[in-house]
């Protein structure tokens, strides 16, 4: 089946069941980043792969909306298939929500499948189309998709407390903190991630992210955790059971909802809206474990600092053997990629990737989330850069990474425009700053050298990273635009955020440079407490495209301490040859 | 009368008419930031002198709420007057709402005079005090103040197309656009320098401030200006009447607006809640005008150009006589701001001060808008520094600059303290960034030199300058914490903001540099179009403090071309001894 076939597929089902406006998020009932195979219809109907991206189907149109991460990627993929692509946040492009209310007339029906809708979303066409009639419970993938993967049933596992740093009952009791304060007498919970940090749960039903499918409803007295309890293992049933966690199974969240009296807390941006529309009393907030889970405990970041050092180990073994194999082997993207991943998967307590490794050479790095493809993979020569996003979840963390290796002669341009990016990173990594601060008080530290030449990256600086967890995690975050309704967390002790600016030119190159910084108290006097970072990735950053002159005093004096410090925690776990790569690479300019 | 006299008088009064609490606001019937005589009840009643400052006085309790500027002052003048000092935005102090909700119970009554406060403030009370009583019809210093200075009369004149760059009926009809975008029948304007801009009018009925008291009501065919008409001369008359612009007495407005039928679109933070109250339906939006008036036109940014030449010639033929004059003169802080006003005097098309001058000494610096009094004036010596900050209105434009003057030796902190200030101005002022920002964006730039220091200046960067108007106008900011319930403008072409970072180091020293700068277009490509500053300020930075080794090449290389320019520009209005010190004073380090 080709596009084309797809789209007319869709259509006749939409010609039957009299549906106007199809609408297709990428989304899971849990309004997860990352979604697993089963929900993965928009990339099998439209084509494009990239993790980010909405489709609405009409009998005469097909568009699918992207963020400036994938502009290139999509153009590149939607060639042909008569879908139009509309780049969001451009000038004159449309939002989803108005592209709707322009093709949509009274009595119209725009249809989509509600667990996979915020509730948010759906409110906001009710009032934005008062007179379009709202299907919320049609999956068109049961019909049109002939071999539609099935959902999940990896098995799952508890954390012990040595390794969540806090217990479950613990993280309960400050929840129901919350509900209190709040007035609530029961909590939805629905994110994964939220679910998995405070359950101490982890397990394998989405790729890169270690959630377990799952819904929770918790009152003062009860516990309700909605999960195919199959995945669990006896003793950690025996878990639950002894701390009054009651075990039901998955989609009866949906029934029992209808039958709960009581105010119930919820996000309603988060929690789909088929169960919202279940509930009879709610009130709506941000879910409290979110900003909890953000500020990690002393257990989390003594940890995930350790886990920094493997991942270096993996990194720095990878730059070390790609900058001279790359001079006589036959090495691709893909097969860097894989290299990589056979270091990571070395080192103890490795789980998974992250999230999908980006290895980009040359041009396509300046796709800012390429993921090389049997088609599009290139062979890697001794001249231009390989940017590499990548990251690993350990049994003590999670990391993002990425490096931009010099694998033989690059323009002075492309020095230009790395030393820019590296001037950017360390500028951000060095910030001190008073508490009250959210991510629009700082990114122009990291995007600033870019700007002075002209040049801007679209998209954020950095985000949350989670604890064994999504490599994506708010509240905070930093940005220079404000995200629409939504505001970002003020950044508190203990949060780690990715510190990632890049150029990237389309045809030609892309440069990212990122590192994980924590979140810690630098001193508090009259005027406030003044935050700072500490930087906790620990790998080379690559010296040879590196325009010494033009870093100032202080991002010199920066560089070169992190790398004396990357050198005396990598070099223990390197054989004697590599050491003295790791020295030469983490030399002080 | 001393202060506690005044207080026991209040409150006979408040016991007769039944009252619990009195509301004292810092504010006209225009909420002006800057008020006339006839409004200065707050200072008369609590003896602290300072532009901001809110009061309540309850039977038992007086509380005076002020900003961070005014903390040690007002610390100063409520010492012995039972008046408690409420420092607004520290941890733990309740704001005016909190303290009120506190103190008042069921059937309490709260007045206050609604002519000056806003119809926002008042809505805000009634909501969170549903039970209290609110009585707006109350202005108690008619009463308790035997000398209250009476409304001014000031004269009025019209600007010429020459002097505005606009026609008033141009502005009308941009004005009445925006009405017809908002579906609004009506506007009523009530801030002062939006009338004056809109009409092209200027006056001086509030100190340094060239407005003149009235009101507007603007319909599609219909202007009404409510104002006291023997302020204008007959050709002013004649012009309005020729325009269709009806002149009516100032207090008419409020019988007026009884009158009126459909939608009254206003800005109801800014408009005062007896007008409100009196409104039939009202459209609640910021006035257009606001942000028209701050994106200035090429004869606004021309003239207010010149206005900078000569203001830099006043303040650099002053900074050449104080260095000097201090080594052997007697010279005091009051005596020294007289020196400069006469200089400006001396300076063509020059109309008044644009705010009082601060010339603040030695410590009396720390006091961010220190005012020299009879019993706190000082000598100057050949030591430590005087800090600034003044500013003039002229025929072409309004100025507002801080200068901090070495008079001799200063401490070695000084000279850092001195040096980090100087670096944050600098950065801010070479800043290039994307249109889409906002002074949030921004505000790290200046204070991040002094963050790092781990010091904070407890005010905000930078704030709009009026074209021949109020020195302080929005609606674009420099600040990095959100204002409550107000969202900054983004940075147009064409606005002018300050830039004025600083040092305040209670009982030792203040240090304060600032430029006035134009938001101008830098480059336009495929990422947006960029802006970036143009320095207006023309007056010599004092170089005696500076650090020059802790400057970037590219701080020192701005710092450098800057001086540069304040002398081709000065230099040609000064003799030659003069010349000669502007030479030194603008020197290349």
């Amino acid at each position: 089946m080709n596009i084309l076939d797809k789209l007319n597929e869709l259509r006749s089902l939409m010609q039957a069941e009299k549906i106007s406006a199809y609408y297709i998020p990428t989304s899971d009932f849990h309004d997860s980043e990352y979604v697993g195979d089963y929900f993965k219809g928009r990339a099998w109907l439209s084509g494009f792969s990239g993790s980010a991206g909405v489709m609405v189907v009409t009998l005469s149109e097909a568009c699918l909306w992207t963020d400036g991460r994938y502009f290139i990627q999509a153009e590149e993929q939607l060639a042909g298939t008569s879908i139009q692509l509309m780049k969001m946040m451009e000038p004159g492009v449309p939002t989803v929500s108005e592209y709707l209310k322009q093709h949509l007339q009274a009595n119209d029906v725009l249809a989509f499948d509600g667990r996979c809708v915020s509730y948010e979303a759906m409110k906001e066409w009710q009032q934005l189309m008062p007179e379009v009639v709202i299907k919320t419970d049609l999956d068109v993938f049961d019909q049109i998709w002939p071999d539609r993967p099935a959902l999940p049933s990896a098995k799952a596992f508890l954390l012990s407390d040595e390794l969540s740093g806090k217990a479950m009952t613990d993280k309960l009791a400050a929840v129901r903190e919350s509900m209190k304060q709040h007035q609530a007498d029961w909590h939805l919970l629905t994110t994964l991630d939220d679910l998995a940090w405070l359950f101490n749960m982890r397990g394998d039903d989405v790729s890169y992210s270690p959630v377990v499918l799952s819904y929770a409803l918790i009152s003062m007295d009860e516990v309700m955790l909605f999960v195919d309890e199959t995945k669990f293992d006896e003793a950690a049933k025996a878990f639950f059971k002894e701390n009054h966690v009651k075990l039901l199974p998955y989609f009866e969240v949906y029934s029992k909802i209808e039958t709960i009296s009581g105010k119930i807390m919820l996000n309603g941006k988060r929690v789909n809206s088929r169960l919202v529309q279940l509930c009879h009393e709610i009130i709506d907030l941000d879910n409290p474990t979110t900003l909890m889970k953000a500020i990690k405990n002393e257990t989390e970041l003594t940890n995930t600092r350790n886990a920094h050092i493997k991942d270096g180990v993996a990194v720095s073994k990878f730059m070390i053997w790609l900058k001279e194999a790359v001079q006589h082997e036959t090495i691709t993207e893909i097969s860097a990629a894989d290299k990589l991943e056979a270091l990571r998967r070395e080192q103890k307590d490795f789980l998974e990737l992250s999230f999908t490794t980006i290895a980009g050479y040359k041009e396509h790095a300046a796709l800012m989330h390429y993921s090389a493809t049997a088609d599009s993979d290139v062979e890697l020569k001794p001249e231009g850069m390989l940017l590499v996003d990548s990251g690993g979840t350990y049994l003590d963390g999670t990391t993002d990474i990425t490096r931009t290796f010099v694998l033989g002669p690059v323009s002075d341009e492309i020095k230009r425009h790395y030393t820019a990016v590296l001037k950017g990173m360390l500028r951000l990594s060095m910030a001190k700053f008073l508490h009250g601060c959210i991510g629009i008080n700082l990114d122009i530290l990291a995007r600033g050298p870019l700007w002075e030449m002209g040049i801007d990256y679209r998209c954020g600086t950095g985000h949350g990273v989670g604890h064994i967890l999504n490599v994506h995690e708010g509240p905070h975050d930093i940005r220079w635009r404000a995200r629409p309704n939504t505001i970002s967390a003020v950044f508190e002790p203990g949060m780690i955020v990715t510190n990632e600016p890049g150029v990237y030119i389309e045809g030609s190159h892309g440069i990212r440079i990122e590192n994980e910084l924590i979140t810690k108290c630098s001193e508090t006097n009259e005027y406030g407490t003044f935050l700072a970072f500490e930087t906790i990735t620990m790998a080379p950053i690559d010296l040879d495209a590196v325009l010494a002159d033009q870093l100032s005093d202080s991002e010199r004096n920066f560089l070169n301490a992190y790398h004396a410090q990357v050198y005396t925690k990598i070099s223990p776990f390197l054989n004697e040859g590599e050491k003295a790569m790791l020295k030469h690479y983490t030399r002080a300019i």
